[in-house]
């Protein structure tokens, strides 16, 4: 149900082929966007991504890998005749941008664009399928990280044991939230007797740009898959820190420390040609750990 | 001496690989970049175009596709370090939208970024080898067409002739610039004597997105090269019209009665997934027609 594509993984300047920061979380009816570096509608074409199926879109933070192609994305919509309404949660300044570059070609979307200027951390998207909270990072400018948390689905009813008690199924709806039965003599039906539990929900933690930081750890405890940046190998940790990045030995601690399934790394830094290093060296504390690379598409 | 490389040919909406509008007018010493879509820097890295010889960048309107990457060029020549001044020519709006896109990220370039807001028609530009004239073309918003005219090269000396005349190797600089030399008997030497012809200043002629306007003929006279837009082809005249763009026929049209030696046609409509009628139909109208393909070389 739940997967996430990457669509770029480098940082600052695009090198060696690799595009600017943007992923997309996806469900069997949306596409939700996170970031969209300059290349981003191109890059959804590439991969069959569709772009009608995105309805929201979440911005981490306003250094230009991480939103430049937001504009040319918001203006393609409108060219096909786009009609459903856009919701972009990203920092305040983004909005007045994105109002200057509508207004200096004349443009008038076809369809609703809702601006949330993020703010403080908490749930700042909910729908039928999926919850999104915000939370702070440590970075040089204003950075939000971004925790997706599947819906858990409803109970299982277990028909030929619903039946058997002669449930009637008006009553389903009750059982799937987990509610006993009472019968008419007054017989309590035990909920565990007539559904099964359902499928965990998962759970997935886009850390953002960052330095290093233990705590966001509480933040994304437990998630089933996390992405955390590595713009550097271990060796320049005094440039991450410096910068407010991280290397792969630090994203494998807090993929450690805060006991999550699996790791992403990426934002890898433009003078690193080859990337097998950050793989190596993050294993070494983390297992479990993949590159983020283009094209590649996770189960979470 | 004066070359141009295509670098996107699509209108609008990127489509079938094919990029938005950006194109290099190149010399010896500097690249001359011509509109900037989104993805430009990443296509002057795929063809190999240095960013550091490019010192000035002429934006012909604020529509999407044609200035959407230039936020991003113009970080990113921040992030390498670049040092040298860089000038924009753009309608006024880009500048503030620039600034706030530099302020959103926190950044300050390394290097002096001059604005120069297009109102006029005129010369705009002047170096050592190169005027740059912008003229106004009727389109749906503000835009402007380039004429770049190579400098005349000087007279070339004949220095045998000119050491039998005896005349000062410090009278040479009046020589290449015409000027005849009086020797001190009071005879006058004739400057075609010790000199011969610059060979002829080539010129090229960027048209921009326009409705069919033969009033930019007189503008583009006898240019060497010409780029028209035909984002149609003949049939959908009235469309090209109601959107203020053109047809083939209509760029040939144009091309014909202003007398140019050669043709480049592009911006094509993202309806059209093959170009070969764009050329076909052209050529009914004016015989030296290509189109501006991607990674093309032209010599001007």
């Amino acid at each position: 149900l739940l997967a996430l594509t990457i669509l770029g993984n480098n940082s600052a300047i695009p090198a060696y082929g690799r595009n600017p920061t943007a992923q997309v979380v996806q469900t069997n009816d949306e596409n939700y966007l996170i970031d969209c570096g300059e290349g981003t509608q191109l890059q959804l074409s590439k991969y069959s991504i569709k772009r009608s199926k995105i309805n929201k879109i979440f911005i981490s933070h306003l250094h230009g890998d991480h939103y430049f192609g937001l504009i040319g994305l918001i203006s393609s919509m409108g060219l096909i005749g786009r009609t459903n309404d856009l919701h972009i949660y990203a920092p305040a300044p983004l909005e007045q941008i994105l109002h200057l570059h509508l207004q200096a070609a004349n443009t008038t979307l076809p369809y609703q664009l809702y601006f949330h200027a993020l703010k403080e951390e908490g749930e700042i998207a909910n729908d039928k399928k999926i919850s999104v909270k915000a939370f702070k990072v440590n970075h040089r400018i204003e950075c939000f990280g971004f925790l997706f948390t599947e819906k858990k689905n409803p109970r299982k009813i277990l028909p030929e044991r619903a039946k058997a008690y002669e449930i009637p199924e008006a009553y389903y709806g009750e059982l799937q939230k987990g509610k006993d039965y009472t019968t008419k003599k007054g017989t309590i039906i035990s909920n565990e007797d007539v559904t099964e539990a359902a499928t965990d929900a998962r759970c997935y933690a886009y850390c953002a740009d960052t330095i290093y930081d233990e705590t966001i750890i509480p933040k994304i405890k437990g998630a089933h898959l996390i992405y955390h940046e590595t713009t550097y190998l271990k060796d320049l940790e005094e440039r991450a820190a410096a910068r407010f990045h991280c290397t792969t030995v630090q994203a494998g601690n807090i993929a450690k420390l805060a006991g999550v399934e699996k790791l992403l790394i990426g934002h890898f830094s433009s003078k690193y040609e080859l990337l097998d290093d950050f793989l190596a060296e993050t294993k070494t504390v983390f297992e479990n750990t993949e590159l983020a690379l283009e094209g590649a598409c996770f189960k979470i």
